[in-house]
């Protein structure tokens, strides 16, 4: 059976444990004629003697998604099962120019590489364990596996010592956005980036049903006090790095589109706390999908900020119809801040320079934030401690932009050269830039 | 075109991008039939081009929201364009009798007034900056603009620097609740009060579909340690000021409503870091928008607690049939507290005296939260130290009401003077109150 | 009358305030027709002199929910009415084996036993107040009830004394699932463990709609010091004992069902601060309703992950088609940790011996967390401070399951001996676990 058995439910009616099951549509005409209740059932996708379809591939049956900042991981067929190789290890990775740490990931990245396949594809996972002296495991979010495939350490399987390679192999049985990541030692081992995406297409893409650019975020959350080596996996709160695709900006790569394109934003976030609210500028989307599956079409939710919660994917789709440079970013106000230097006196409107010189004694290069606010900072170009980055920004243009972490850029023009090719800074039509008002203006609407 | 493009959309096909987009009618009848998927585009209201409407007229086009504790902003028509003058400064503001700080608003006000027009309305806001040195600008949460008018500060403008008026204009091409906000240095800015609320009415609104009652309120929580002369930005999770509209109970306005009245609330949150679960008493709700539009009626949420994450707007709808006095707070038990002594041993069983002693050496004023928990100091009325507030509570019917913080009261009553005269506290009929037992009752139904 | 009024509304117009208002179904057609949006009320349930019905009787009426590690609370019905008796106490409590601490909760239980009743049943509910000094009451959360039997002390009633017994009474006029907690210094009280859960079962259930296994769960959080006697309720963020029905694992009781049942997860959560996400490994399921309600069936949300917010409930729904050992746990990490030490350096790649004996001079019995990581503590046996449980863990099927907090365990098996008896660990059928990769295979597929 090649089409998903989701949609054959909705479509018809499917005996389940001997009672009929009404199809979507009768169960709506009963509800709406004030019947009781009907049940309408969440099938956990294809039986689990599904026969593997032929391996998808990439551009003749699905159109890969665009992991900003990241990449596809490679795979190569074998007597018609899809194999790829993840290995577990330690990776200096750099979150933004001037901001390193050791961490661990797959494949020499962090995270590690989008797993991309298609529903029905028959899939086998090598992963290699080079981490230096922990165990480990992957579990497969939101995909249903067997049992045996599960990857919680201790209850699915024994945990792959370092230096071991396991094998994990099941047919794909859905559709949707889902993520791999450690499930031993969570806490440490997430924390310090294990973690990735897993996008599988549908077997038969509909002809009506498209979208032209399709990007997959990856959140996370990161404590790296200044001068760490490494990030601090015991931290529950306090965060001072904030990521997608582990980049903070200005490291992450904006989002590039033609105007009128559909646009499709696939989330993840195995941050360890953080429910992240991403809004987006200039444009609403509607929220159509979560790991769990498609909403019902009159079931999607419209927004303006998703909110992504800890252990989940959500989808979002939109037309990108307003030309322009669109931010694109967690509003929880410290996340898009980096590296900031917490549990100093609030000088805000406050001469600071005698704070300074006392606190330079015990941390070299120390500098309070801002008298005026944090903003000014980024223009000081002060030395930083090492291994911080300027707390804050980029070059914009007009001035710096004051923004860091969880921040980036969607850009929507008339006319691309290239996806690949950043387009620059968006040129608005005159009188559409929000600036000094005139005299004259003033005067002819009596503003003082 | 005057009534809203994407109410049009659900009526009507529309080309996009070349395909044609079927109508949320056929989509839905084509999931039911099991076809694949069809789309439904999101489009960013009104085309770019559209010509401004009339301006609409408080009274006769739209009935202004409550904004509890508020104001509306005024504004004067020139030549067809609706003209509001903001001025971004210090203000002293109290947020209850006894806690007041020196905070960032509008206008004199903390926070700034609420925005009001109609959709198709040309606004435009001159933006004053008052600030003691800091540059600011400001973004239009959820609405559509040109990016431009976008308002974050590098990227879209130059920043507005002290003494300087800018304009942004623009016209109005959607209806619905959605904010507005500092964009620079948000972290400090947000964290000190900048933000406010803007309403934006439909052009034609229905006769069928009309509220009477119409709420708005904006949440946000605050770091003000004791004896502090503002509030303290750099805070990212220990909040013990959360504030309705910038004001913490007993200084929020109860919401008064007659009973069978239709009754909204609109909820924004612009907080740090908090997604504030709103909880009411002796009704449900539905959810039934956000700053991103409105759901479809099938997919409207019915809540009692209506979850509202950071940098988002709820819209939720209701029929106040229940009389009485009902609680409507924030469920986070922290968030109903004001000005909480943090830090020092749980005594809570204990005899502390000893300590209070000791700590009002280094504190002078000091007291240990209650031996027997909370509500106990509120009936204690000691001295409390400069610039803080009795931890809890206002005086209730039956006795204190030991709340604080992000808590108010809908008042919902048979008959009713005025909206704003508050009637007082509810007359419970007889028997229908919570009270000692009888020994009778007791001996009847059998309770030791 | 017996239907939900709720149900009828839906399917047939009511008339209120004067207007009429439609049906879903004619309202749904108006939308989909373009035309502007038409008013669904939202009734807060039954008529307020609604006649009651008769008392509801278990497995006549009704089949009683599963309250894992729980209890439901016993009744009498006296002349038509069910009286119930709720003893608020000083309960020592065991959170898991090592883990002891005096908590609040009712009748010798935290939390306490779960109320189940069914639509129309008038209930009478007395509340004894047995707690050390404090004064106490009780709010119905989500229920519909006269204003004076609301809970909110010094609101809608005087607070009960230590030594008072209380009525309550009220005839239930709605379904769904439902919390009870105090109402009087919350921050305090509830943290010490004053809650329950409240199901109220439908009156007329659905011979189409009904589940085969229904589980209620209810989430909170704790900070417990190392050594300390008692809960810590002036913590607001960090926690350290997570707990499902108050309850960390390993002594979360399994979920036990068939294959191929439908399954229902009842979850609230009355915790101080965190959303939590609960996450089920090997299936996908609906969200149903909410406190507020059910909703319209094409408005479920289908997911792999439900957040559950503060002050909330959350009904889930699935198939439980997938036999094995599912995990279904918070995704928050540290929410699947035991009694951890904070503050300490972070000790990852590092040797930590002897950071550990100066720390030990200081905190007698002190281990760092692994130098691997935390999961090799569980293994190590360490003796571990008083009033302390080691770390993380439990001995499952491979090796140890390094899991504890808000972690359990849903078992799906094609034959069950009874739901009482735990089946033990799946059996995994050949070729299904993940395991070490064979020289064979790793050369076949060119695996270095």
């Amino acid at each position: 059976m090649s089409v998903s058995r989701r949609d054959a439910i909705l479509g018809g009616a499917v005996a389940v444990g001997g009672a009929v099951a009404l199809t979507a549509k009768e169960a709506i005409a009963a509800q709406d004629a004030g019947k009781p209740r009907a049940w309408e059932p969440t099938y956990s996708g294809q039986p689990l003697d599904a026969k593997p379809e032929r391996p998808g591939e990439p551009g003749k049956d699905y159109k890969p998604v665009v992991t900003p900042n990241g990449a596809a991981l490679p795979f190569k067929v074998v007597n018609g099962v899809k194999v790829f190789h993840l290995i577990a290890e330690e990776v200096d990775h750099e979150f933004a120019p001037g901001l390193k740490a050791k961490c661990w990931g797959y494949n020499g990245r962090v995270h590690g590489p989008t797993i991309e396949a298609v529903e029905g594809d028959r899939v086998r996972i090598y992963v290699t364990n080079k981490l230096p002296a922990a165990r480990t495991t992957i579990h497969w979010h939101g995909i249903f596996t067997p049992s045996g495939m599960d990857g919680v350490g201790g209850l699915n399987q024994a945990t792959i010592k370092p230096k071991e390679t396991f094998r994990y192999e099941f047919t794909l049985r859905q559709n949707g956005t889902f993520m791999y990541h450690s499930h031993h030692d969570e806490m440490t081992q997430m924390a310090l980036g294990m973690m990735g995406l897993f996008v599988i297409h549908p077997r038969k893409p509909s002809a009506d049903y498209r979208v032209d650019r399709d990007f997959a975020m990856l959140l996370s959350e990161w404590s790296i006090r200044a001068g760490a080596a490494r990030p601090d996996p015991n931290e529950m709160t306090d965060f001072n790095v904030l990521t997608i695709n582990a980049k903070a900006f200005p490291s992450t790569s904006p989002l590039i589109v033609k105007r009128g394109e559909r646009v499709r934003f696939r989330f993840g976030n195995l941050s360890a706390t953080d429910h992240h609210p991403m809004h987006l500028h200039g444009h609403h989307f509607k929220v159509v999908a979560t790991d769990g599956g498609q909403m019902h079409i009159a079931g999607q939710i419209p927004e303006a900020t998703v909110l992504v919660p800890v252990g989940s994917t959500r989808d979002v789709e939109f037309i990108a119809d307003n030309p322009g440079d669109w931010a694109l970013h967690c509003h929880m106000t410290h996340h898009i801040m980096n590296q900031m230097g917490h549990g100093f006196p609030n000088t805000t409107g406050m001469d600071a320079s005698g704070v300074d010189e006392n606190v330079r004694k015990l941390v070299p290069g120390y500098m309070t934030m801002g008298q005026h606010g944090m903003a000014d900072m980024a223009d000081m170009k002060m030395d930083v401690p090492q291994n911080s980055i300027p707390m804050l920004g980029a070059k914009g243009p007009f001035e710096t932009i004051t923004m860091g972490g969880m921040f980036t850029i969607l850009k929507v023009r008339d006319k691309l050269e290239s996806y690949d090719k950043d387009p620059g800074w968006y040129k608005n039509p005159p009188g559409t830039v929000a600036s000094l008002a005139t005299a004259e203006e003033l005067k002819r609407d009596g503003i003082p």
